[in-house]
C-alpha cells in the first residue's frame, strides 16, 4: 500500500487488529554509555510485548558467528516453557560485551519479577551499537515506568527503530484468529547499529513443534529471501508467540497461510525502507536443479554493486545482469550442472537476452528506462512507505527441476553512502 | 610510487625498459555501432603488441560463465604454437555477439596476414560494451595504419583504458632479462564496459609448461587477490609472452621472482585506480585451516558494503568488521572448523578486538580515524596514481595451519555511485 503522508500511514496503522491476550508497552530512558562517558547522555527506547496467558514461542536467529548476547539466550531458551513476553531495547546491541548475557538476564528478570513472573519468563532482545554494554541500572530503573505505559503495536514498531525510515507493521486474520507482526531493519550505521528484528504474535493455540516447522519454512521464503547489505547482522532474530487466547484451533496449513503474508509484508517493508533504497529489485531464478542453488544465484545478482547502481540510475543494463549471473554460476555451481546457453533474461517481463544474444534496441531500452524511473522512490522520505512496485528481473534457465525462487534486494544510491559513511560525531 | 602531476607520471613511464624483440603499436579509428546506428560515430583505439621472434604464450582467463569471444579463442589457442602478437581494442567487449568468434578471428587474421604471418599467429582481445558486435570492416581497414605506427608501452597502456583513471605499467629486470606488463580495469560502466586485462612480456626463453605453472601461481597471489566490484567480468584475462630474445636462460624460481612483482604492481594499481576508489583496503587473514578459506573470508570482508562505506568515511568501525567476519564464517566455514573465540582484529597494526571484546576508547578511535584520513586519495583525480598506502585490517584466528593471505579491495564512495549510475545518454 502506498501513502502520501506520515499522518495517513499512522492512521492506517491504528487499524491493526491486536491478537487477544497481547499487550504492548513502551517508554524512554536516558543513559551514559559506560564505554563512552565522553559521549554524554543518550536516549534509549525500552519496549515490552506481553502475553497473558503465556505463549508457545519459537525463534529463528542469525547465522553470524559473532552473535549478540540476546541471540545466545534465545537459542538456549526457545523452544521451551511458555513465554510471557519480550523486552526490547534500541541504541545498544549488546554484542561483544563480556557481561552481555548476564546483563540481558538482569534486565529481562527485572521485568519478569515486577510482573510477578519467574526470571526466565521474559526474553531480552537488543539492537543498536556493537561493542557497548547495556546500561543495566538505567534500564532496570525504568521498568516500573515501562509497565505503567500500555501502548500500541504501532508505537512499539516505532520504538524499536534505529535508522529505519518508518515503522513496519503487518497483520492478518483467519476466523477468530489474529496474527500481527512488527519489524525493524536492516542496515548498520551510526556507527554500527545492526539487525533485522521481527516479532509476530498470534492468538491461536499451536503446538511448539508445529510452530517451529512453520516458522522455519515461512522464514526461508520471506526473511531469508531479502538482502539489503548482503551480510547477516550479529543480532538478526525472528520470534513468534502463539498464546491460544482466541480459543480457536488452527491446523498447520492454516497457520502457514496466516503467518506467511504477515512475514512477507514485513520482509518487503524491510527492503523498501532500507538505508537509501530507491528501488526494490526482485530477482527470480527458475529452471535450475535445486532451489538452494537458485536462491544463491538470485542473491548474488541482487547483491552485485554493478547491477544495484545501474538500477539506481534507471539504466536497463542487461550486460551487467549477464555479467553478474555468469559470476554467480562460477561461484555457486562450480561443477557446471547448469547450462549457461539455456539462459533467458527478462526485465519487467520483457525478454532482453536469449540464445546467447541480446534482444534490445533503442526503443526497448527507452521503455525499460521509463519503467525503472516509474518504480523509483525518494530514499530520503521518512515516516511512511512509498510503494512504487519492484524491478522484476527473471533469470530463466532450462532443464532444472527445482522450484523457481525470488529474492528481494535494494539498489545502491548516494543516500546509502551518505548514511553509511558519515563518521560518528 | 606517488606522483603530483600527469606530466611527472608520464615521464616516469617513459623510463620503462622494453624487453627485447617486442614492439608496441596503436592507432585510433571511427565506427558506427552496428547495433546502435542511432548512437552515431564512436571512437575506438586499436593496439598491437608484436613479438619477433614469436613467443611462448600462456593465459589465465575469467571464470565467468558468459565469457567473451576473445576468452573462448584464448582458451583454445593457448598454450600452443608460438604467438607473434596480441591485437587489442577498447570500446566493444565482443561479449554476447552471435558472430563474436568469427569477427575476432577476422580482425586478428588481418593483422597477421598484413605482417606476413599465419592467421592464428595473432591473438585478439577486446574490452568495452557488452552486447555489441565488433565493427569488423572499420577495424580491418585500420590495420595498415596501425602497423605503420610504432609506439610505446605507455601509449598502449593508455589506449586500452576504458574508465581507468591512468595508464598502468610495471617493469622489472633480472640480469639481461626484462619483464614488462600493462593492465586495464576493473569496473564496468558506460553503460557496461567490463574487464580486467593484463599483458606481460618477457624476453627470457621459457618452456610453455613452466610459464603456465608460474603464471597460475603468480596470478593466484596477485590478480586473484584483488576485488573492486566483487564480480569477475565476462572478459578478464592475463596473457604472458616470453620470446627468448634476451638470449639468457632463467629457471622457474627466477621467472617467478621476476614475474610476481610486475603482476603485484599491476594488480594493486587496478585497485588503486578503481572507479571511485578513495582507499585501498588490505585484509589479511591468518590462523585458519587452509588458505583457500582464508582468501574467501578476506574477500568477503573486503567486499562488505558496510565495511567499504565505513572506510570511505574514515570511520574505524570495528563493529562492522566483526559483523562481516561473522557472516563470512557462516558462509565459507559452514561446518564450523574455525573457532570464532580465537579472533583478534588489528587495524593499522593496532589490536582493536580480542577475547570477545573490543579494545577501543575515544583516543584509539581518534588515532585510527586520523590514519584513515591520511590514507584517503581523491577519487576524481585522473592521469596519475596517488599512493597513500593501504588500510590494513588483520583478522588473526588461532590454531589453523594455513598460510596467511592478503586480499586488496576498494572502499565505496559517492564517486563510485556517480560513475556507475549515470544513465547512458
Amino acid at each position: 500500500m502506498a501513502f502520501d503522508t506520515a499522518a495517513a500511514y499512522r492512521s492506517y496503522l491504528q487499524e491493526a487488529a491486536v491478537p487477544q491476550g497481547f499487550r504492548f508497552f513502551t517508554t524512554t530512558l536516558s543513559f551514559v554509555p559506560p564505554e563512552r562517558p565522553e559521549a554524554g547522555e543518550s536516549s534509549m527506547n525500552l519496549s515490552f510485548i506481553e502475553s497473558a496467558p503465556p505463549a508457545t514461542a519459537v525463534a529463528v536467529t542469525t547465522g553470524n558467528r559473532f552473535c549478540g548476547a540476546p541471540v545466545t539466550i534465545a537459542r538456549e531458551r526457545l523452544p521451551g516453557a511458555p513465554l510471557s513476553g519480550i523486552v526490547i531495547n534500541n541504541k545498544v546491541a549488546n554484542v561483544a560485551s563480556p557481561t552481555g548475557v548476564a546483563d540481558a538476564r538482569t534486565v529481562a528478570g527485572t521485568v519478569a519479577r515486577e510482573h510477578g513472573l519467574s526470571a526466565d519468563a521474559v526474553l531480552p532482545v537488543s539492537t543498536g551499537v556493537i561493542g557497548w554494554s547495556l546500561p543495566v541500572d538505567a534500564m532496570t530503573a525504568a521498568v516500573p515506568d515501562l509497565l505503567a505505559r500500555p501502548s500500541t503495536p504501532a508505537a512499539v514498531a516505532e520504538a524499536i527503530m534505529t535508522t529505519d525510515r518508518y515503522p513496519k507493521l503487518a497483520w492478518r486474520r483467519s476466523g477468530a484468529v489474529r496474527c500481527l507482526g512488527i519489524a525493524k531493519g536492516a542496515g548498520m550505521i551510526e556507527p554500527n547499529l545492526a539487525t533485522m528484528l521481527a516479532f509476530v504474535v498470534c492468538d491461536a493455540a499451536v503446538d511448539p513443534e508445529v510452530l517451529s516447522r512453520v516458522l522455519r519454512r515461512v522464514t526461508d521464503r520471506t526473511f531469508n529471501r531479502i538482502s539489503v547489505d548482503s551480510d547477516q547482522s550479529t543480532s538478526d532474530m525472528v520470534v513468534v508467540m502463539a498464546n491460544g487466547a482466541a480459543r480457536e484451533t488452527i491446523d498447520e496449513a492454516g497457520l502457514e497461510t496466516l503467518l506467511e503474508p504477515v512475514c512477507r509484508d514485513l520482509a518487503l517493508e524491510i527492503v523498501r525502507n532500507g538505508e537509501g533504497t530507491a528501488h526494490v529489485i526482485e530477482v527470480t531464478v527458475s529452471g535450475v536443479p535445486d532451489s538452494a542453488t537458485a536462491v544463491r544465484i538470485a542473491r548474488h545478482v541482487a547483491n552485485s554493486p554493478l547491477v544495484k547502481t545501474a538500477v539506481y540510475g534507471n539504466d536497463p543494463n542487461v550486460g551487467r545482469i549477464l555479467g553478474a549471473t555468469g559470476d554467480a554460476l562460477d561461484t555457486w555451481d562450480p561443477t557446471g550442472t547448469i547450462n549457461p546457453d539455456g539462459l533467458q533474461i527478462a526485465v519487467f517481463d520483457r525478454p532482453v537476452y536469449r540464445d546467447g544474444a541480446f534482444r534490445l534496441d533503442g526503443e526497448v531500452e527507452a521503455a525499460l528506462a521509463d519503467r525503472l524511473a516509474a518504480a523509483a522512490m525518494d530514499p530520503t522520505t521518512r515516516g511512511f512507505p512509498q510503494d512504487r512496485g519492484t524491478v522484476p528481473i527473471h533469470l530463466s534457465f532450462r532443464g532444472g527441476e527445482g522450484d523457481a525462487v525470488t529474492v528481494y534486494g535494494s539498489d545502491l544510491s548516494y543516500e546509502y553512502i551518505r548514511e553509511n559513511a558519515d563518521y560518528r560525531t
